[in-house]
């Protein structure tokens, strides 16, 4: 199976945060983001794979730095770190922009999902291996195999 | 500052999956569960703390162990752990049950969410202590008291 | 055919009233808690008999007693009183909470729907006669009872 | 106050059923006919009595003579047929059609609604009353009458 | 194939304008009309056709001429203006009325589509002539004649 | 007031194609591509003029060159071509992509937009002119700059 590199299934979903998106006091709701974000996760698995479906086992340490606002034009940006026989360690990052100001645009959450590709049986598969393009690559290869390994460890 | 027990915000959500929840595979959508978990601590917090308003500032280890189908049933629980000043430590378990058959329910997503509550002036608030009644919740405090320390030491 | 007691089909389903269900002024839609309590009627129904496909054949003295507010908690519980050949009716009822406050939970709504349980074909299928437990639901299938074969009589 | 014909508030909503409006086992939610009816009668409210806030008092005999299905076009008449001092009783019929064929429309629910009519207080006011025009408008206070009167019965 | 008339297809969709329609600044979303307005010119076409398929090939002219309100009931009125061998000109305009007061209905949106009817195959079938019952389907078949020639000839 | 770059206001909005935006036939819904492309123009104007509110006077020539399918990744592309007083025109191009194959994009709708930016009492207000930075730009502009003219030419 060909190695794929990190920049072939990098993803970025923008939307325009709209009333619909607002939780009960006025600003975007939590859940929402995080849908917005496994949606990112989801395509970046999709695009590594070719799988029949990607399902997400875990998220881990989704930390949300600052609130976001309804009418903010939000970029969730997805990119694959590392993966195992059939799991990708994907970070994923919600940028926030003012459409109505000149104020440089801000990180506003984290997180880090693992997808697993299952194939048409919905058994686990196989995923093709990560070719490493650049240093910034190789940091997020080295932290998501950190990642990996201490949640496999936990798990035995 | 009165202390208030756990079952005094422990809150049940409880939704039938529609076909409006479905991913593009025609399970439910992980995000959809992420949307409805962030709900039920959200409301945990808010019984909790009477805030003016409570904003999810982390979630952590939310694993998904079973897929959830569309015309289930599921409950998504949520119980208060531990809280620090102004934070929140909260549990949420979604639980599915098939209403067509008479399987047991099983357990499907587990994760900790970290609430923060904010006064009027969107400033963190303190609030109330835990009130501990039951075994249960003895166990769910130190759990949540290790959570809250772990991460207070990763940031410094 | 197994005779199934009320408590076996009893459904409560709880919500949080968030914007996307409210009306035109700011309430919470009528419409959307009539939605929320068809489901309840319908997870009922499936619970009971199992069917292919449950139906709304007619729902009687829907009462609105208080208005329902956006934040507020809502449970909506369904319990079977009665069952004829095909259909079945239940009882459905609204109660609401302030998660901000301790007041506490009212009743909002109330309403009769009669469910028919229908096979694979389309057509109506015998159901489950039901067990009685307890003086509850003794009084509730007789006030079913009355209903049925009031409902039965109109329409000869 | 100047007294107001029928067909000065009469409204036809009409809707094509999209996949969003279906249930469980693809046929249209019972729930999305009631809240589609609802907004019928609560504009034939708001038309009558230029309120500042119409709401649902209660819903009878709502009977699903037919199912609908996705892609049908539906119209929900709603039509004054009676008012008290400050509630009307409003009837609502859903015609549905199949536009993908020459069959004739059909008739697929009915239902009376009492809607209250509410000033700026939230206090009730009170409502024109009802000129009629035709005989069909006749016949259908009539029965509005005695509905509203039997109700008022039963309060007692 | 035997012709058909303009009142066979025509087709009215009348909406209540509810906030989950809103844009950011709480007036009705132009995205939403749109929508709306290719519903109903697709009911049109599916009416006209009985095609498997009816899809938008191209919207010309979309007019904004006044805003629409949340609160506003409006109606998308979609009349067939000519057709080629298998595409349909369909003129549609949404007008709009206010529900509290007696103020007449205004036009607020006018915009012209070309649907395209499909067999089963997904190929474009040849679609029914149209049959002139009036002066009024006349004057607009004489104006989608010209609009569908034009646009033939800009093609080439 | 100072002139802005074309590339100061471009925007693009990223979405995964959902059932949730499918037609009655399975097909991504066309009125959901227009929503969309309506909010890419929208936030062009935005961020252009700094607007209290930006509203669709028009939209001419939108074609539907390729069928968009639920599970596609789209990009609706949105540039500045040409101001005049208060009116911005923007063209808007969607380009699709099938994330589980590593067939090129294609562009699926093109569409032009006229927006026109408002001040806070709704009156419309001037925006800043264009500042020309590449050949592109300068091929935008003059395409803009036609149509603004042939569009004036013909209210007149």
């Amino acid at each position: 199976m060909e190695k794929k590199s990190v920049s072939n299934s990098a993803t970025n979903l923008c939307y325009i945060m709209q009333r619909e998106h607002s939780n009960l006091v006025g600003y975007v709701h939590g859940g929402e983001m995080m849908k917005i974000m496994d949606n990112t996760a989801g395509i970046v698995a999709y695009k590594h794979s070719f799988a029949s479906r990607a399902v997400t086992a875990s998220v881990s340490e989704m930390e949300f730095h600052r609130a976001v606002h309804i009418g903010n034009l939000i970029t969730s940006e997805g990119r694959l770190m590392y993966v195992g026989n059939s799991s990708m360690e994907i970070k994923v990052e919600v940028w926030v922009e003012n459409i109505k100001s000149n104020e440089p645009k801000f990180k506003a959450i984290t997180a880090y999902f693992t997808m697993v590709a299952l194939n048409e049986e919905g058994k686990p598969m196989k995923v093709p291996e990560i070719m490493i393009d650049c240093e910034e690559d190789r940091a997020l290869f080295e932290e998501g195999k950190q990642r990996y390994e201490a949640k496999k460890k936990k798990r035995i």
